[in-house]
């Protein structure tokens, strides 16, 4: 990033002010009237309202719209790489391939998969409060989640059964609110292009631009057995988005590090995100090399190589813009501006005063146990499919034996019928992929922690990781679910008398990770929470409400238009067209097209817009959103932004921070010409 | 590294004073004063002359000393790992079962490896100031390196060959010396343990104390095929060091990096450090896969997997300190204080006080390109044995048909010979591992450079890496010292001439490649070289000469006592002793005994000395130095630091940093009980 552009940008999520395109703004506090006086279009409460019912969210962390009353979800294909995984096999690869359901009875139902649609949403930052009012803060700590618990189970005994209720954090725990969903947990593929168009460019494209990507699919949602009946549906416009036009993102961000402190952005920088690139991209390394030893091995790695590309370069954009000093004394700047606007005011500096040196010395703490506890209790040494569902059964069967408001909040009764329906679905497990991970996670065990650690000595004793990872797959059934769903409801004395290796270590270490999970709540989570929560409501009596809080992968409203960027002072045109995909391709992936685009090639427009970006404030979880014009009609697809979207995490640069979008024309180009898809674009109803 | 610690330090570098341990002095500047102060004994001119004659440099990167007056050099097994693999083959593995010569007849001569003993050394800095004076930044640069040419050529006139004479460059710039050198290019390998024991604790431990490595081996000179005649060599102490005692380290550290600016650390820190370390552990995780394909594998990447995991551990922990904000804002305050002293001045001012900005500049311009000058110049992305020799044979050829002080240095008559023995060493070379790193580099090239980049283009052209790769290596003759030997010396017309895919592969990109170290001479190194002279030259003026230079690989004494540090409030026991290794061996790599060491356990003394700590500020490059007490007998042998040594390379930290050498009293032990060498014993000639 250019220090000097990076120098002028306005961060709002701190002062409350800005003319950006900056934002993921929750639907009740949507700044229509600062989009009106820029774009000179009113985003009113119906829109936002029709918006939010149109969205749904994909629990594996994306976003997805409704495009037919009859169930239709569209969302990018990069969304659905585990789904189209989970479906495949040596004799049929729907990733090399695609998929067209040729009539609904053949739509092809992803193991696991739900979808959720919000309905609601409360405000309960009073209940929360009163919940942990004067406790120290451990026990505000266990107060606080337990409060959540019961506000939960309230809302979903009231609905009876028709909404799932999940508590929602914002502002770093400046509200608190109850989001009521309506879930589908029957959703099956319709349509998926190859992966080859899908994700043409691959890794060296992903996160850059000019694009040439048809990441969309289609799933549809069910009910009954029936396709579900989905009245708020967006309708599309064929032709996309025009240049400079207003557009507006409904979605699922997943999380932001926008309001977080110098201390907690230094623990990033030089704890956090080096740790995980150094092992990821040697996870990386052992994944393209062992990809190579059999046609199995290529199928069964090949999309999660690709999804740990996407991670390391999210990753090392992270750190690169943490090492952007300038925006650093920025960021410190306004956290000094803040510290003395409360330490001006007694009743503010009495309340508040202590937010910075609470979370200093949480910060400190971690420190100090990061590597144990990300090792044990968050399990990155036992990086194993086989292993997450022993550590579920083991955890599950224990906690559901204590009451709701009492367990782990990934235990409550609300969050139970996810847990279960993971450990059901029918999903393949490669073990020579699985012995490849463990041997590796439990060998950056013993070099992160060192070979002295009671943890190593517990976990290995005086095997190798190699042998002790090839012992615990080879010995494990847990690949079948009906094994699995047997010992969840023989509950923990089934468990406790499990022969199974992975069960028998997942109990055996349960005591270590625990205290480990309780040191940290106690010594970490407890005063951060406190101390986020301060500051929040500090910014909020100082700043005002016209702000937005972090990503937490809840539904939010964000605006721009359709616009490049100065790139080594040329500007960058906002769309790429058809003819320059064709002279891009070399045959050899990941430039490689699949043959329906090149028997296509003469049928197509080459002057049809293809990928299209847009000043839009997004991050990760809105894959897959619907990019909306003001009249309401999808234009767009989000897929990725642009390599300077990548710190946004941490700020807003107006000048380059962009969101890189398919364009309507081409998805419905591609459906009818390329894929013969016309059943799909007549139920798309498209508006001309 | 503990913050409270770190900031106690002093750094000598800066300010010419200090009561630490500090310094990698050169010979003829030893604080022998400030030593005797400290430590009571007296470290007089012929103590030093003894030492610098028994001390070798092996040109791989390691450092030795003579053992015997029969050209007997000890060393670490450790910088013999290129040798061990040459030696070997699938039914000789000289790594895992080590090697011993029953007679000097059957000690086998390591392809390629030449070791030096510096004999003179003189000031040639009047010279090179003369030769660049009143020239501007570029025409310096040529000219600074013309002359150095120029007085190399000289000196080894004057020696009649009897002596290989290097231009050496000391405190960045502030001082130009020639350093003659007597050269073994005929160096034979007498005895290696198993790698097991000599890396005991591989990578996990790498770094770490307690420790538990027999990281020792021997080398003979040989002079017209007999054993050299060398009267200088250390002598043995049967019993090791005494705790406390004062130790002495001469050897030949490669490189530090105290004397640079904060605009330099930060160019390490933002740019270079992340971008290896995340190639290279991605490399890494490739070698670790790859090497379970076949026993073949396994022996080609074993140590080159140990060497990379070795680099990243050092630049992981380079990246850490380069995290500590507190060590950082000292390094300014330093600066700012230099920079304050000089602007005080106003004589000082007008000479030196434009030395940063010429500084920052040059890197600000750096940063511009480093990816391309690294890729293409620099050839990351073509790692590739076959490669560099097609590179050497392309340039070398050229380069000679310059007159001699106008060639690129690496080509001048003084340094062609290591050249030609390098393209005429009889090295194997696996054709798979060859591939997987010249895939890996080629992607890594287009991952950083981009798809677009016109230097892909022109390398890839439509080809994928993958193929890119296996089409360069199966055709490439390369790999026989013959065919290179045939096109260097058939020169330029040869080369233009020959269809090996290497060689034109070197041809088409030597242009471009060519171009882009132009503009890094000009622009970069030197106004780099410039402004680091200005401030070398300010430092001795402001703080006098009392100080030393940053490493060089060239010889340098250290001094220091053997003892622990205090780790989380325990201070650590400076020795470990044999009991504790056979309690830590667990039967599975990296902590598996070699068979030997399992028979000869009960004829072992428990408690016989087998590794220990010294103050000694030492780095990369000193592996294989004596540790020599001030009674000049050999007590030790440095082969690793601690984890805190690793920030060595930025300041030096006495409370932690410390040095971890093979005490003589376990190598003296081995050879007679564990390996019955008592030819090599007698040898040794020990001191009792």
């Amino acid at each position: 990033m250019n220090k000097k552009i990076a120098l002028a940008v306005v961060l709002l999520a701190f002062t409350g002010h800005s003319t950006a395109d900056e934002g993921m703004w929750t639907i009740d506090n949507f700044p229509s009237d600062r989009v009106e006086e820029k774009y000179d279009v009113r985003i009113d409460d119906a829109w936002l309202r029709a918006a939010q019912l149109a969205t749904t969210r994909l629990e594996n962390g994306c976003t997805g719209s409704f495009a037919s009353p009859d169930g239709l979800v569209l969302t990018n294909n990069h969304c659905l790489w585990g789904c189209i995984r989970n479906l495949s096999s040596a004799e049929r690869n729907l990733s090399d391939k695609g998929f067209m359901a040729s009539a609904r009875e053949q739509e092809l139902r992803c193991p696991g998969q739900s979808i959720s649609v919000l309905v609601d949403l409360e405000d309960v930052t009073n209940n929360v409060s009163t919940a942990t009012k004067g406790l120290e803060d451990a026990a505000a700590n266990n107060a606080r989640k337990a409060a959540l618990t019961g506000l939960e189970t309230e809302c979903e005994q009231a609905a009876d059964g028709a909404f799932k209720c999940e508590a929602v954090t914002l502002y770093n725990g400046g509200q608190y609110f109850i989001y009521k969903y309506k879930r589908y947990d029957d959703v099956r593929l319709v349509f998926a292009p190859e992966s080859d168009i899908a994700a043409f460019g691959g890794d060296p494209d992903n996160f850059n631009f000019p694009r040439w990507c048809l990441d969309m699919s289609f799933l549809r949602a069910y009910e009954n057995g029936k396709p579900a009946s989905t009245p708020n549906y967006l309708q599309w416009r064929s032709g996309g988005p025009k240049l400079a036009e207003p557009v507006f993102i409904s979605g699922h961000p997943g999380s932001t590090d926008r309001l977080l402190t110098m201390t907690q952005l230094k623990m990033q920088r030089d704890v956090v995100l080096p740790m995980w690139l150094l092992r990821y991209s040697e996870l990386r390394g052992r994944m393209l090399a062992w990809q190579n030893t059999s046609d199995e091995a290529a199928r069964t790695v090949q999309q999660r190589i690709a999804g740990i590309e996407n991670a390391i370069k999210v990753r090392r954009n992270h750190l690169k813009a943490l090492h952007n000093d300038s925006m650093l004394a920025m960021k410190e700047k306004q956290e000094q501006q803040l510290r003395a606007a409360v330490a001006a005011d007694s009743e503010l500096q009495a309340a508040y005063g202590g937010a910075w040196k609470l979370i200093d010395e949480a910060i400190d703490t971690y420190r100090n146990f990061y590597e144990d506890h990300l090792f044990i209790e968050n399990a990155a040494a036992l990086n194993s499919e086989l292993f997450n569902h022993a550590r579920t059964i083991v955890r599950g069967t224990a906690e559901r034996e204590l009451p709701n408001n009492e367990r782990i909040r990934a235990y409550t009764d609300a969050a139970l019928p996810q847990v279960e329906q993971r450990l059901a679905a029918e999903r393949p497990i490669d073990r020579e992929y699985e012995k490849l991970r463990l041997t590796f996670s439990l060998e950056k065990m013993r070099e992160w922690l060192g070979p002295d650690s009671k943890h190593v000595h517990r976990i290995l004793g005086k095997e190798s990781p190699q042998d002790l990872a090839a012992a615990l797959v080879d010995g494990s059934k847990l690949d079948d679910p009906a094994v699995r769903m047997a010992l969840w409801e023989g509950g923990i004395e089934a468990v406790r008398n499990s022969a199974d290796p992975m069960v028998r270590l997942a109990l055996e270490i349960d005591p270590q990770a625990r205290a480990l999970r309780e040191r940290f709540e106690n010594e970490v989570e407890a005063p951060l929470t406190r101390g986020e929560e301060m500051i929040a409501d500090a910014r909020f009596q100082i700043y005002g409400s016209d702000t937005y809080p972090d990503a937490t992968f809840t539904l939010r409203v964000t605006y721009g238009a359709v616009k490049g960027w100065q790139e080594k002072g040329e500007l960058v045109d906002p769309f790429t067209r058809t003819s320059r995909l064709f002279e891009r391709a070399t045959g050899a992936r990941p430039f490689m097209l699949p043959d329906t685009w090149l028997a296509a090639r003469e049928k197509l427009d080459p002057d049809t817009p293809f990928n299209f970006v847009a000043t839009t404030d997004i991050t990760g979880g809105n894959s897959g959103s619907p990019i909306v014009a003001a009249d309401g009609n999808l234009v767009g697809l989000a897929f990725d932004g642009n390599i300077y979207s990548i710190a946004g995490d941490y700020w807003f640069d107006p000048a380059t921070n962009r969101t890189v979008g398919v364009d309507s024309a081409i998805m419905l180009e591609a459906l009818k010409t390329v894929y013969g898809a016309d059943e799909l674009v007549k139920e798309l109803t498209v508006v001309e």
